[in-house]
């Protein structure tokens, strides 16, 4: 007889180890294999995060991006690889599963909040014994390393992709009293245009691999270039009226 | 010579003590003493979830609001009373970091994003050695302890207070991918009109207590009364395109 395996999304945090939950600790411990996605080539952040926790010779069944940034999004061919890619990712897990193991899927962040493990959920969790355990946000990890408080009271609080178009992007900063804006990369020329233009700039803190030992924070206004990866944040603390 | 003290603003999570961090226990370990607010009569339940991990007969600073909701917060009284409440508690604070203390202040959640916390932070940072610990927040416990994907990809996500007029509600709702509702309360009548109209009450879903044992969770077409706590949420998945 053969028992159903379980799949356990786990989210491991912004970077800084330390904000591992106890709870993404014991799912390490119990896994029988540890999933995680990856460029080819790069390192998985995730997975940097919990190295020191990973038990001796661990089963690990790496997922590796067939493509990332380097086409748009909104080419159809894009689509299509990218969904055979999960098609396929799943297709690994499941067979893992089917096996009885339990498989523990590694994800930065918070797992059902703009994360990749989202894509294998939904595949999965309708035939497999699901678990979802909460991590720390990347955004959250940022305003609290900085001490920055982000949104009290009767504050609306909104998160943009920086891929959204400048008028758009404008137009909900202006009505957000805070806001977090993801995915800045090379959007930045247009976050920073959209951001003047609302009058928020002067607010704006842009932060680079927040919690981690090498973190670039400062206000945007500060920042003398354009460069930004895709993963940097901008915050833009609500609580105006604060004491 | 005295050694300042140093203020951390723990985030112990949203209610599974499992989702402290390895820094939120760190931080609780090394503290001398541990504040947390609370209501007169009521166990906090920031206290409830680290209870297992505090020192014995480590030093403890409960500060116990002097009023909660059964004052309107558009009330000057109230602003009045609570600002008073906030000066003392920092004062009280103070007295600790002044005599070199470590002081850990525990609170649910996400300490900078919409916690209590915040009114001690403003009023010290600026004048002790700080740091903040993120937490998991209460809104990413729910949607994680359901399975639920609540943002992907180019969604935009809006965090509303219940306490918003309905126009308010039912504009900001018709134009965010995802959202969820905090400070639900007697709001509810007014929140699920909002969600009515702006066509999204069939995606919505009622949290009480969620990652506790008691937790509360159904869709909120399905809740037939409309006595929900001040805590409660209402999560709008987004990702509607989901495979």
């Amino acid at each position: 007889m053969t028992t159903t395996g379980k799949l356990t999304g786990v989210g491991v945090g912004p970077g800084d180890p330390e904000l591992l939950t106890l709870k993404a600790l014991r799912a390490l411990t119990e896994a029988d294999v540890i999933v995680h996605f990856a460029k080819v080539g790069n390192g998985s952040n995730a997975r940097a995060i919990v190295a020191r926790h990973l038990k001796d010779g661990v089963c690990e069944l790496p997922l590796y991006y067939p493509i990332t940034t380097e086409v748009a999004k909104e080419d159809a061919a894009y689509r299509d690889v990218i969904d055979r890619f999960y098609e396929t990712a799943s297709d690994l897990v499941a067979k893992q599963l089917d096996e009885g193991k339990k498989v523990a899927v590694i994800t930065e962040g918070d797992p059902l909040f703009y994360g990749s493990y989202m894509h294998l959920h939904v595949r999965l969790a309708p035939r497999y014994p699901t678990e979802v355990i909460a991590g720390i946000s990347a955004m959250s990890g940022c305003w609290s390393s900085i001490g920055t408080p982000i949104a009290q009271g009767d504050d609306v609080f909104t998160v943009l992709p920086g891929t959204l178009e400048e008028c758009e992007l404008r137009r909900r900063l202006r009505e957000a009293d805070a806001a977090v804006v993801m995915k800045v990369g090379r959007h930045l020329p247009k976050i920073r245009r959209a951001l003047s233009e609302s009058g928020r700039l002067s607010r704006a803190i842009y932060v680079e691999r927040g919690t981690t030992a090498d973190a670039v924070i400062m206000p945007l206004v500060d920042k003398s270039d354009d460069r930004a990866p895709y993963f940097a944040v901008v915050l833009v603390p609500g609580w105006e009226q604060r004491p």
